[in-house]
């Protein structure tokens, strides 16, 4: 059986395996104040070019994302985001749960264009009703979007802009941001991301870690007793030390880099393959997620071999994802090639 | 001045005010538990001819949306409702700080159609991923809607089984019913939406009362303790009584629909003139709002005389509100006539 | 029949009614932004001493509780009152219903002491696991309190220091607030509340209004957008204007106090003639809520004339509530005291 | 350096850290639909002879309270526990933030009485008010509790007849389960407490594992799709196999009970030592956390070799918590021994 429906079907990392069996022996602080976290932190201040950089573990991202959304906002903001953001469509509700609205957009390819962003804002502040309006009090986009799409640097550094001219962070979902950083198109470095978001994740679950993401803040006045609001949305680990363990792996040696390069490479093997022998795409992706658009037949074919995940359907066209990771070998993809 | 930016810039009907001052001797049961309140649902309940109707009062529009919906729903359920409805735009935010999600769907005059609602059911249901996503747990409509266009008895009878078969409640929001039970061309009665709407309110503040919804419920046992719901929602009035004294008068004589039809007919007569004169208008609207699209100029004009209620702004065309009420004169009426 | 049961079960002060009907030919501005609440606004600012002070009506006390300690508290806070606070008890779970925990502590004479309020903000401070624990975040006291007593000038300003010293907001529900002002044996003034306490609310409901309450905010930078926060919670009246008419009735010509005193004074009466017959009191109140400590059979004496709020049972020991109001009459009185 | 601060320090018992290993090539479907999971749970319905039982599996003790608090109660009711329950302090307001009501009532060596349950319940249906307070909805207990008490079988079976019969679920918090199911003196089982509770949880982090909890509902209808309520908490992991795994693990060859018993045996020696040297105890418990009552002196010289955990003081007297666990040896009970 081949495994293309998502990159987190396996364990983690062999690194991380290895870390966790090497940390049996030792007693760790509970609830993530322990040492290893610590150098955890410390190694993601560097990558980022932030020595005053803020940064706490979770297990998931719609946690992660819950929290840092519910803990920026006051009571009368929403969160701005595309009608394609995972917050507006797969979270079950999560964003909402915490009293907030999500403030949606149309995506082009995924992604919140400076000119939609624009005109929600000014939308709410040249309305004479405003006062009865959900406020927009912060803008979340993901790099790699929900598509595999990924900002440029400009694209980033406009809505940067454009929230700080109106007071209001933006918060940059990097679930898969390794993917989004190691692509070959791509201009923008983890720096680049630290400088222009003022809040943003780096995914761990789906770049090889057993489970977890690191939310990064600007600096540590951004939020308010972050620790007990991890707490209190029943996200903070008692063995906390298990997040930075793997954070602590994957930061070093450019573990998470390698990891990233390897899997949009064997990406861009199957793009650039299938698009040879006439294949269409959903949208045109650099990085570990491949949206093809096949015919029903094709799908029956491929579910012989293979996990089918099937993103969007217009009548006999489907949209399927084909997603890798740091466990698809050279040799998945070469079968892969000749299903095609 | 001449007022017609909205239906309640003025106090109460006469009729309302006098029944006030005729009970200033009285002692009442605090909390709605009064005799007048349980007269005022009597009567509600053979104008709807639903003995069975669950009938409680409370002082507001948002007031009343919030607390059905959060009483209906679920944690993991949403609304669904149009991108124009009152709750989607214009209560800041109040479903959501109760922790439930908007689905809207594009309206069409104002409406939700039926295959709208078909296709946000179908899509939920048919995605592999639906647990993922908020569940759609009720159907919110306005009648009449925000653009003051009414459902004829047909759309409502399948709008009414498509929630039937769903097994989840249509919610009508009646804050203007009055003006849309009385319209000329409409075949929907209140016995009509009573049967169709598994809870709706009844509009009050807008219809010549100085506050107050009724909410009706098709049954006792729809919402459990429902009392207290709306006491820890802070709606709970401690002189519930002036809540059902007002629908007590609202629902004597005919006055409810008496003020419906006088502010129609007026609004109608304002329309008809204002077709004959070459004004367009945003929707077709049989009820007491009229939206005129206009230039700045005539803004300007009209300006002098009378606050102007802008809608919505494309380029030099505005789309402004004229509303009519039960304090509308036929001379008000006449200088606007002469102003168009 | 006799009505002691409570200080609501009638209608408005005639001064009130009167003013309603005046204005029934009045255009307003909604949502509270017409000049009669202006007018009312300032008069509570001058009646306060305060300039700065942002003053807010809404319908009732459960909902000016629940609004203004959801505004002020952060998501990890928690509000600290008496474990006899209305808040506590009968709020059906509205503060928790927007997702505050209230910390409670015991009352002594309904009251807060300086002593219970340093124990709970030192408690956590000084614990290790503070972070995992609910923060005292501001803190609620009532006055008169849910038992009828006071606080006295130097009490208040023990609590106000100690507040000011934990850097946290001091509210003061004053659901009956011109029953404790009026109090023959306080030395606390409107003036001197407003300087003690960061929000308060003046009560209209309880002291001859229809309904309402005003929020009073030291100054207008403490609550952000409170406007579109009292909309969100379903509390601003289309037809705000309600509200200040009322207000600015009651803090016209005295007639705020006047209604205290003469309240008071028949409560005082019904006091010293049952103390000098030999009842006794479950506390000392000095306002127009009297607390008796009665038999069973005199329950059922009193009960052929009257309503009987039993507060409290104890065996065959009862403590039920006289209340006197602008309604009562010096007959009422009379008749009372020849029952008791 | 000894480790007796808490009984979750160390990483995994080696039978879970090897589980993991020897799964690092498998493929899992996410979100805890895979095989493991599913075998993790037929054991767990073997174990408590319940096939009906409905089990999810979510990483932390305060996020399995929080969701399944949130999930059984509705908007109006609040949970009741002992004032020392770990949701009523250690939690940061966890079920508040889901806008629920923690009803406390005193402890008894950190027990719910019966007597004191049969008082709150009878309390709240027994007030005129009570439509204006919160319902009691269900009871949480923990078991072994804060101090490390147990329930006896009689105990339990009354809190069950009590919640019965008024039609309120029962609610085990069994994040030590272990540890009180293999005390020597206990007379309940794992099917008793299955039979018990309509719900509880068996915990993992404190019990050997990496992290998680098992939830156990009585069948499969009590808590409407529950699979998306605990995705919106953001308590669904991607990788849920990992939790299924440790559980398989631990419920494979009495290695949950073996776990409990032998660090019950090591704490029931420590106790049995120190109380022969004239230590005494907070309170009198049977499993793997002891209370002492220590000077400060004991505690300085006691941190010199150990950290110690405080967990209350009364002048010079301190209960400090002593903890083992499946990683302490017999050689660190030995130098406790010592130290004592």
């Amino acid at each position: 059986m081949l495994h293309f429906e998502s990159d987190y079907t396996m364990s983690a990392h062999p690194a991380i395996l290895q870390a966790l069996q090497a940390s049996s022996q030792e007693h760790y602080a509970g609830y993530g104040l322990d040492t290893v976290s610590q150098e955890a932190q410390d190694r993601i201040r560097a990558a980022t070019l932030n020595p005053d950089a803020d940064i706490h573990f979770v297990a998931g991202g719609t946690q992660a994302n819950k929290i840092v959304i519910a803990s920026l906002l006051r009571a009368f903001e929403g969160v701005v985001a595309t009608d394609s953001a995972h917050i507006a469509t797969h979270e079950a509700g999560a964003i909402e749960s915490s009293s907030h609205k999500v403030l949606t957009t149309p995506q082009v390819n995924g992604k919140l264009t400076s000119e939609a962003l624009q005109q929600v804002l000014d939308s709410w502040e040249n309305d004479d009703n405003r006062d009865h309006m959900v406020r927009p009090g912060m803008v979340y986009i993901s790099h790699p979007t929900e598509f595999g799409t990924l900002y440029s640097r400009s694209e980033l550094a406009t809505l940067h802009s454009i929230c700080l001219k109106h007071h209001i962070p933006l918060f940059v979902d990097g679930a898969r941001l390794g993917y989004g950083l190691a692509a070959k198109s791509t201009d923008v470095t983890l720096p680049d991301l630290a400088q222009y978001a003022d809040v943003f994740t780096i995914g761990g679950t789906k770049m090889g870690a057993l489970f977890g993401e690191a939310i990064v803040l600007r600096h540590r006045d951004m939020i308010a007793s972050f620790f007990s609001q991890i707490k209190l949305h029943g996200a903070l680990l008692a063995k906390g030390w298990l997040l930075g363990l793997q954070f602590n792996t994957l930061f070093n040696d450019n573990l998470y880099w390698n990891i990233g390069e390897y899997a949009d490479h064997l990406a861009m093997q199957i793009h650039d393959t299938a698009a040879s022998k006439g294949y269409s795409f959903m949208v045109d992706s650099p990085t570990n997620q491949q949206f093809f658009t096949v015919d029903h037949q094709t799908i029956e074919r491929l579910s012989q071999y293979m996990p089918v995940a099937v993103w969007q359907q217009r009548e006999n066209q489907f949209d399927i994802r084909i997603a890798t990771s740091w466990s698809t070998t050279q040799d998945d993809v070469d079968q892969l090639l000749t299903l095609l």
